[in-house]
C-alpha cells in the first residue's frame, strides 16, 4: 500500500462517488437550464485582494492563500461570488440584463476539521444580476426548490427559511445602533439558534436592547408582512409558496446582503444549511469601486449537505442509485466466442462505438463464462456473441435472457429495434 | 471598470466560453464512455512528495506549490497520473481488473508565460491499469482518434505519431549508456526535432554517436516492425490504421515511459501536440514502493490546442458552433402579452419547466416587440403568447414563423409534437 494519502479535507472520487458526484451536477445544470440561466465559469485562484475587499480581513484564515513565484499574492477560491462580481463589472455592457448566470465548481477552504466539513467542496452558484424587482427573488427561489425536487426530494423533506434584511435595518434603526454594532447584532441573531438564551441575552444587552425585545419582533412578523407581498404572490402562482415558511431569525452572515435572506434546510435530519442566499445590490458597485452598479441577487448549494441528505431519504437515494447505475452502465458487452474473430469482434465494436453505443470487450482472450461475467459486472444491457458463424451473431438481452440472431450488418439497427421496446429495460417501462 | 483582473495564466469562462469547454468535456465523456471507460476525479491539491517521487525535484518549478496554515507541503496537480497511481494503489482490489478510467478536470502549471500556454487548462486523461497487452495500448490509441473524430476532424485534420520506447533501450544498450547518459539522450531525441542539427549532432557526439547514426536508426524503422505488429493488426482491424504513423522521432520527454509512446498533432496548422501517453508499467509500483504493481497505459489531451484546432478547422468549428447554440438556447420563451395575466403565466411557465422544457420569460414587464426581441436573443424555439384570451393561448415558431392556437392545459403536448415534427428546425431535417 502506498504511503500517500489525500490532502486532508481532499476527496478522492472513485467512479461510483465520481458518478454521483456527476449526476447532482447534471440535475443542477439540468434545473438552471430549464430556467433561462446559463452557465459560466470563474479561475479557481483569484488575487488575495478581491476576496478581502468582499469580505474583510478575517477571510485570510479560512483562505488556502499563498504567494506565487511571480510574488502574486493568490487564493484558491472559498466561493464564487467576488469572481462573479468582477466578472460581470468588465463585461456587462456585452450582455443584455438581467443576466441570468450559473456556474458550478470547486471551492475551497482552510476549515477547522470536522464531520461533514470539508477543505475542497462544489458549489452551484446562481445569479440574477441587472435587475431589483422581486420577481428576481422569487425566480431564485423557485429555482432553489425545483434544484430540490429535481432529486426527488419533497415538500416533508426540506423547507425555505425566507427573510428580509430591511426589517432588521428597521428595527436597528428605531434603536439608532452604529455601522459596528449593526454587524454585530446581525452576527447575534445569525447565531441566535444554536447559542444558550443567556449568551445571546447578554450579547444583545451590550447593545442596549433584550432577547424578549428581539423574540417578540420576530413573532410580529408573519407571512402577510407587506415585505414579502411580491414574492408570495409570486411563489403561489408557481405553486411553490408550500415550500418557504417565513423565519426572521434568518439574517445571512456576511455582510453584504441588502433584502431578501433565505436558506433551505432539511427537515427530518437537522443537518447543515443545503444551500443559502439572498440579495446583495451594493457588492458589484463595491468591488469595482462604484464603476459598475448593478442589483444582484443570488444563492449557493452545496455538494456535501445534499449528497448526506439524498442518502438520508430513501425515494431519492433510489432514483440517485438508478441514475448512477445508468450513467456508468454499458449498453452492449461483445463477447468473442471464437478467437479467430477478433477482428471482426473489433470491426463490429468499432462500428456500435460509431453509431452512439456504450460497447465493452474484454481486451484479451477469455473463456466465454468469464465474459459474460464480466458483461454483467458492467451491467451491460445486452451482449453481442461473435463466434464460428460469423456474420451471424446473436444478442442476448441481460435483462429478460431473451436471445435471437442476426447478422453484424444488421446489428445495429436491431438492437436499436429492441432498445426502443418497453419491455428491454423493465425500469423504463 | 473593476480594477481587478484575472491571475496570470488564469481564464474567465463566461457563457459562450463556458458553453465551448462543456461541449468539450461532453464529447470527451460521451466518446470514452462509448468505449467502456467510467469517470473518476481526484483533489486538485496533492502532496508535494507526491509529484516530486513521481517527476524528480525539477518538478517543483513548474507547480504552484506552497505551505498550509497546518504545516503541509502542497501543490495543485500539474497533471493527474500521480493522482491515479495513488488511487489505484490504494483500492485496487476493489476493482476487476483492468480498470478502464477516464477524468475530465483542471490542472495547473507554473509555465513562463507565452502565447497558447496556460498556468490554468483542462485535461482528459484516460488510462487503463492493470492489463500489459498491446491490446490495450491498441484501446488508448483508438480512443484518442474517435476522440477528435467525435470533433469533425477528419485523417486530414490529424496524425498519431507512434513510437515505442523499446526501439530506443537496444539502440542504447548497444552503445552502453549509464541511467543517466540514457536519460540525456531521450530529452535529444525528444527535442531533435525543434532543435539544430548541430546542437543536437553536438550533444550526440558528447555521448559518444552521431546524428547521422541516429537518423539512419530512425529511418531503418518502419511499420512492418514487429514492434508494432500486434497494434497495427488491432487497429487495422478497427479502421484506424490510416490515422497512425509510425515515428521512432517520438519518445516523449517523461522517464518513466516503457514501451509505446504516442503523441498526436494537426496536420495543417503546426499546433502543439493535442495529445500524448503511452505505456508506464512501473509508475505505479515506484509511487507505492513496490506495494502494488501494476501494468498501465494512459494518454492526456488538453483542452487549449484541441479548441484551437477545432478554431482553425471550418466544419469542426460550424458543428461546435452549433452545439454551443444548444447548448445555450431556450425551447420556450413566454411573452405576456397581458400583464394582468402574469400569474397565469407563471403557472404555465412553471409547468413546461416541471416537464423538462427549458422555457424563459421577461422578469417584469416589457412591450410585447421587446419581448419577442429577447426570445429572439434567447434563440428560443418557440414563443409562447399569453394574452386577454387565456387559457387559450399562441405558439409561435420562430425559425418557421408558423403560429397556432392552442389552450393552456394542452401546451405541453402540442410544444412535443411540434418539436418533433422534421420541419420544426431546418437544422435538425
Amino acid at each position: 500500500m502506498s504511503g500517500f494519502q489525500t490532502v486532508k479535507g481532499f476527496r478522492d472520487f472513485f467512479p461510483r462517488d465520481c458518478a454521483l458526484r456527476n449526476c447532482i451536477f447534471q440535475n443542477w445544470r439540468d434545473v438552471a437550464s430549464r430556467h433561462g440561466f446559463v452557465e459560466y465559469e470563474g479561475p479557481t485562484l483569484e488575487s488575495t485582494e478581491l476576496l478581502r475587499k468582499k469580505s474583510g480581513d478575517e477571510i485570510t484564515q479560512q483562505l488556502f492563500c499563498f504567494t506565487t513565484k511571480g510574488g502574486e499574492d493568490v487564493s484558491m477560491r472559498p466561493e464564487v461570488t467576488p469572481t462573479l462580481a468582477r466578472m460581470a463589472a468588465t463585461r456587462q455592457r456585452d450582455f443584455p440584463k438581467p443576466l441570468k448566470w450559473f456556474q458550478i465548481g470547486p471551492c475551497y477552504r482552510y476549515e477547522r476539521q470536522q464531520r461533514g466539513r470539508l477543505r475542497e467542496f462544489y458549489q452551484f452558484n446562481v445569479d440574477i444580476l441587472g435587475e431589483a424587482s422581486p420577481a428576481a427573488d422569487a425566480e431564485l427561489v423557485a429555482l432553489a426548490v425545483e434544484s430540490l425536487r429535481a432529486f426527488g426530494l419533497e415538500p416533508g423533506d426540506f423547507i425555505v427559511r425566507l427573510s428580509d434584511r430591511r426589517l432588521w435595518t428597521e428595527f436597528q434603526n428605531a434603536r439608532q445602533l452604529s455601522e459596528e454594532q449593526s454587524a454585530e447584532f446581525l452576527q447575534i441573531i445569525d447565531k441566535m439558534e444554536r447559542a444558550p438564551a443567556e449568551v445571546t441575552n447578554a450579547k444583545l444587552q451590550a447593545l442596549g436592547m433584550t432577547l424578549e425585545e428581539v423574540q417578540a419582533f420576530i413573532g410580529s412578523i408573519d407571512a402577510d408582512h407587506p415585505i414579502f407581498a411580491a414574492l408570495r404572490e409570486n411563489l403561489e402562482a408557481r405553486g411553490l409558496w408550500q415550500y418557504v415558511k417565513i423565519d426572521p431569525g434568518i439574517v445571512r452572515g456576511l455582510a453584504y446582503y441588502t433584502g431578501t435572506v433565505f436558506e433551505v434546510f432539511d427537515i427530518k435530519h437537522g443537518l447543515r444549511a443545503i444551500a443559502g442566499g439572498g440579495r446583495y445590490d451594493n457588492l458589484v458597485g463595491h468591488l469595482s469601486d462604484g464603476a459598475v452598479k448593478m442589483p444582484a441577487c443570488g444563492f449557493a448549494m452545496g455538494d456535501v449537505v445534499l449528497a448526506e441528505l439524498i442518502k438520508q431519504t430513501p425515494a431519492a437515494q433510489e432514483r440517485m442509485e438508478r441514475a448512477m447505475d445508468q450513467s456508468m452502465a454499458s449498453d452492449v458487452y461483445v463477447i468473442v466466442a471464437e478467437e479467430s474473430q477478433r477482428n471482426e469482434a473489433l470491426k463490429v465494436i468499432t462500428t456500435l462505438r460509431q453509431a452512439g453505443w456504450r460497447v465493452d470487450c474484454s481486451l484479451t482472450p477469455l473463456k466465454v463464462g468469464k465474459q459474460f461475467q464480466a458483461a454483467e459486472t458492467a451491467k451491460a444491457r445486452f451482449a453481442v456473441v461473435i463466434g464460428a458463424e460469423f456474420p451471424m451473431v446473436t444478442i442476448k438481452n441481460l435483462g429478460t435472457r431473451d436471445q435471437m440472431e442476426t447478422t453484424a450488418d444488421a446489428l445495429a439497427q436491431m438492437l436499436a429495434e429492441l432498445k426502443a421496446a418497453p419491455e428491454y429495460n423493465p425500469l423504463l417501462a
